[in-house]
Order: C-alpha cells, then structure tokens, then sequence
C-alpha cells in the first residue's frame, strides 16, 4: 500500500474510533468499555473483509499503529469532550460519513491489489465502510444507520463505483482515491443535511404499524 | 462440487435472497439497502462457514454468479411484490424453510468433502442454514429464528445427520441430498404450519414475565 | 498447548457452555436451540481470535472434544436444572466469570505462542475471553455485558496484561496462568458482589434520558 493509502486509513482508523467513543460516551460506558467500542467500530469492517479474502493475520494484527491510533483517539476524546453539551450534535454521523468514505476507498483498493475484479471491489468497499458502524450499531442496540431510511449504503457502493470506474478509465490511483472520497462523502453528507432518501421499498401493513 | 449441489446452491441463494429483500421491504429499507440485507442473509452463513474452514477467499468471492443471482432476485422482487398485500403470509418463513433446507445439505457436503467427520458435517450444515437469517435478524431487530419457539435448528440438525448417515449407508449423493431436503423441510414446514415445538428448557421465572 | 492449558481451555468451555445453556432456558428455547446457544458461546470468542488469526480451520473443527465437552454440559444442565427457583441468582454472571477469566489467558497464551508480541497477546485474550457472551447477549437480545457499567472488559484487560507481563518478567507458563486467572477473575467476582464500577465517560443528555 502506497503511504497515500496508509495515511488514509489511519485517519479513516481515528474517525471510526472517534464515533465509536461517543457512541459509548452515550451508553454511560467505562474507559475500557470505550476502548473496546472505539475499537470494534475502528477495525470491525476490515477485520470481516480480512477474514473473508483470506488475508489473514487481519491487518491490525500486523501493524500495531492502528491499534495505537485508536488509543490515543480515544484518550484525546475523552480528555477533549467533558460535557455532552461541548458535542455538536452532527459530531458522530459526519465522522462516522469521513470514515464511511475513506475506508470505502480502502477496500475495493485492496481487493483491486488482489486482481479481484469491479464487483467484488465495490461489495469489499462496501464491507470495509458499513461493517465496523454496523457492529457499533448492534452492541449499542441502536437501529444500524444502514436500516435508517437516510442514503447510507447507496453512498458507499456508488463511492466504490466510481473508484473502479476511474481507475478502469485510466486514472492515477490518487486521483481516482480523490474522486472517489468526493462522491461517498458529498452523498453522505449531503443526505444528512438535507435528510435526503431515496423511494423505499415498501411493504410495511398497516397491521405492522400498529404494533 | 457437482453440477446438481451447484444448482441447488443458487436456489439457496435465491430464496434467502428474497427473504432478505421481504424483510427489507418490511423496514422500508431504500433499494440499496435491500440489496445489502439481502446479500447479507443469502451468504451469511457460508461465509461464516468458509471463514471458520479457512476455505479461503469465501465462495462467492471466487464465483461472482452469486451476486448476480443476488442481485436478480432483489430486482425481481422490488418490481413484481409492489404491494404488502400482494405477498402471502407465509412467503418469508417458508423461503426461509426452503434456504434452510438447502444451505444445510450444502454445507454439510463441503465438510464432508474436506474429510471432517459427521458431527462437523452436522454443524457446518447448521452454520450454512441458519447463520445468515440470524444476521437478518439481528440487523432488523426482530427476535432471531432460533430463538423463537417453533422448530428451527432442530429442523437443520436432523436434516444434516439424514445426509451425513445416508452416505454413510452407502446412498448416493443425489439420493442423499434429496432425502436430508426432504427431511428438513417437511420438519420445518410441518413446525410453521402447525405451530410444532419441541418441549422448552424453561427457566423463565415469574419475575421475568413481569418485566 | 501443554496439557494445562488445554484442561483449562475444557474448562473454560464448560462454564461458558452452561451459561449459554442457562440463558437459553431464560428464553424458553427448545433442546436444539440449547445447544445452538450454548455452543455460540462457549467457542464464539475463539471462533473470532482464529478467524482473525487465520489459524484455521479454527480449534473446535480440528478437535471435536470442545463440542462433547457443549454436549455433555448441556445434557447436564437441562438434567439438574428442572426449576428456575433451583438456580442460585449469580450463577450465569458467576459462570461468565470464570470462563472469562479462562478464556483470557487460553487467547493470550495463543497470540504469544504464535510470537505476537504482549499489545496483541491482550487483545486476544479479550476477544476470546468477551466474544462469546457478546455473540449470546446479542441474540438473547440482552444489553451485551460489556455496555453494562460494572467492571467487564477491565478484567479481562488487566488479566491479559497480568499474563504477558509476568510472563516476561521470567515467570513460567503455570505461574502465569494462575496469577492471571487470579487477577481477573477476582476483579470480576469482586464487581459482580459489590457492584464496582470505574467512572464512566458520560455523554448523555437529558433529552436522551426521556426517550
């Protein structure tokens, strides 16, 4: 991985253990217990696309900076942020849509490096962007942001989309890695701003809505 | 893998594909999200297994056929099922018999043909069949399967030692493979048809009913 | 893995086997559903660390006692248990305990044995020893363990740190194990009797507080 990528990914790592961190400042949770949830939404999605490719040990095992990023993010978080009045209430959607974003990029890069193919690399962006918010989601016994009506996954695929197309006609990768930043972000930003969704597939009765 | 367990692979896929995108539809999930929850629930469990076996990249990144009946399937449902009245009652649980039934004949047959023994079969057939409609369930917060009363893991692990013991026997694998469906089916169907359960451990006290 | 380790790695097993089995029976579920539960959390934890690891395919598929070991637990605890009045009040958070506390050091020792270094030896000692009850609260849909605000994750932290740094401070395998065990099995035993709990990062509002 060029050091392009690799800058990125820490950054991705920091801001995914950022949302995690206050996601657990929400639940009351102990430093460890922060620690833990920081961690687990941090490195969830690449450890599940890891584990699937075969790429094993997963990456943060062979690294430890992530581990000590996620560390001192956590520590800063809660060293910064004393009050829940100091957050600002889009605080975790937009880290979680910045690490959305750039650990998009992340996977379908790597599944592109394993000559895996255009499908495959949107689906391992994909994974790489939802999967660690998701695990956030279901610990915390939130509805995970990708049930919610708001456009969440459709920015991760056209993200990942765009990455591989650009690259297929001949981009540098960083530029692609740019564009590609721009589209997942720009979506996901933009649908939390202006609540924007898309027609759902609707087969909610009447009967179901009572309950 | 021979080409009769290949196509009943992809049924497989197709119908817990469409109990994905059925539930989806019942969250009023947008039609990306109804792609991933139901690529989600069609190779779940198969991951879980390939993960678990090291058989590594998982299936359907070696065999892109996978999404694509994937995707066909979320196709054809968003477009034909445009009305929650025009689905039959019963049409998620009893895809999700039939993926059952399916899946655990399939990964019992990949533990078999790695040389692991019986009891693996039996749980590897288990893993294959129930794992990706409980990762269904979980993301759309609904009491997972193999927690409710009626029949279900049940219906897996009888049908995964009818496979395992009539090869055993010295049956054929087709004869095999349609015994062991036809008994975890029938079982399944039987249970939500006449509400079966097997006699519960019951621990539930009094004070836990009250909450 | 010296014959210590492995009776404790048995042992682990058991206590986490009987807690799945325990919760289970909370739930009302069937004797399949039982043992579906209690096996999930008994080698989910080290499902995961193997997964990650890529030491596949993971322990229990290469050494069928961990499931006669589920079996056998579960036989018994649907045998002696017959009424919810007969279970002790701490026996589930009592059983978790004890297999975290084993399940800890099993997870260290692995990443040591495989030359990790004592950062990873800790968190996989921590995965192995949270994972499984992790994966049962979550489908008990109960609030995971570790979201709750009495010492969890802490034990099993502290205890990892206890085995890697005794152990390179010239301890030898079974002084570390047990100082270990002791570490964090009192430190949970002691938090589960006096409900201790560390201050907690706190970012709730009072607008959640009304939800």
């Amino acid at each position: 991985m060029t050091s392009w990528f690799y800058f990125f990914d820490l950054c991705g790592t920091a801001v995914f253990a950022l949302s995690g961190a206050l996601a657990a400042g929400r639940h009351r949770m102990d430093p460890f217990g922060v620690i833990v949830l920081a961690s687990v939404t941090a490195v969830g999605g690449g450890s599940i696309r890891d584990a699937l490719l075969g790429t094993t040990p997963v990456f943060w095992i062979r690294d430890p900076n992530y581990i000590i990023v996620i560390l001192l993010t956590v520590l800063l978080t809660m060293l910064i942020v004393r009050k829940p009045k100091r957050v600002p209430q889009h605080t975790l959607p937009v880290a979680d849509a910045l690490g959305l974003a750039l650990f998009t990029v992340i996977g379908a890069e790597k599944a592109l490096s394993l000559e895996l193919g255009g499908m495959i690399a949107v689906v391992m962006g994909l994974i790489t962007g939802v999967g660690g918010g998701m695990i956030r989601d279901l610990l915390c016994r939130q509805v995970p942001m990708i049930l919610r009506t708001e456009i969440y996954a459709t920015a991760s695929i056209l993200g990942g989309i765009s990455y591989s197309l650009s690259l297929h006609l001949g981009a540098q990768d960083k530029q692609a890695l740019i564009f590609a930043m721009v589209v997942a972000l720009g979506i996901r930003l933009a649908a939390i701003k202006w609540h924007l969704s898309l027609p759902a597939f609707d087969l909610k009765t009447n009967k179901q809505n009572k309950k």
